[in-house]
């Protein structure tokens, strides 16, 4: 089975897709897509739903997971990923896909334990548990992985919930 | 040629449809889509999206605005707020309308003027604007048709531009 994660933004949005194999999870493939800061945001949020929905139909994933909540104060960076997420979330649906939902503290616990959760170790984690030779590139893509892994893991431990955001 | 406003929310959206006869602004319809809050929140953004794509297919609105920004200082509520807005924008772009944007301020002021601009004050300068009998409702259906008339006001005043947000 090949699960897609997700790690949403309306610049750049990462994604992920693994496939389990046996009770390990390998790599498949990674990158993100990055929409245009001049353009308007009507067509800025038709390119990354567009664009995730062709990945998603290519990936071959029979599950999905975004990465969910944000991490800070600012409003208006709380408005705009929302509307990344939505975007995201829209075309994962119109792809037939349920969609799993991972708070960031839960994801980079799950890939990189209790320490600190650096973006960097994480994707030194990822790395690691997908047998990658080296940490996969960008840092949205590799939170993507990790988001995919996270469904994977919770799916092992606790027969695929549907959310845990 | 028919407007359509949106004021957009996860909960509760509402939508406004004013048609330009002349020099002044005519009420042809409003209304609000609402999603189950027990429902997965894929499932509410696709109700969501695929109710206001169907608005704005019936319209047969030319044009459509939606009212941007947040009033708050509450994190989740402007990424809930960002979602259910990315859900109509993609809806409107998926009707072929171009999407302006509004902020709040601005659509309390075109409406209701320096006033307060308190939620009933803008109701009954919406009916008072579109000679209504009452003021339209619910609140949110009202400040659709507010959103509607901003994109006619500023259009006459400045040559339509495409987003004042």
């Amino acid at each position: 089975m090949r699960i897609l994660g997700i790690d949403p933004g309306l610049e750049t949005t990462g994604y992920g897709v693994i496939a389990i194999e046996g009770d390990r999870a390998v790599h498949v493939r990674h990158g993100v897509i990055r929409t245009r800061p001049a353009a308007a945001r009507a067509a800025r949020l038709v390119a990354l739903r567009d664009g995730l929905l062709a990945v998603a139909r290519e990936s071959g994933a029979a599950a999905a997971a975004v990465e969910a909540g944000f991490v800070g104060q600012n409003v208006r960076s709380a408005l705009l990923l929302g509307e990344a997420r939505a975007a995201a979330i829209l075309a994962l649906a119109d792809a037939g896909l349920e969609v799993a939902e991972y708070a960031p503290a839960l994801v980079k616990q799950t890939v990189a334990g209790f320490g600190r959760g650096e973006k960097a170790q994480v994707a030194r984690m990822v790395a690691f548990q997908l047998g990658l030779a080296a940490p996969p590139a960008p840092e949205d893509a590799a939170d993507a992985l990790a988001v995919a892994i996270t469904h994977w893991a919770h799916g092992r431990l606790a027969g695929l919930p549907r959310s845990l955001a």
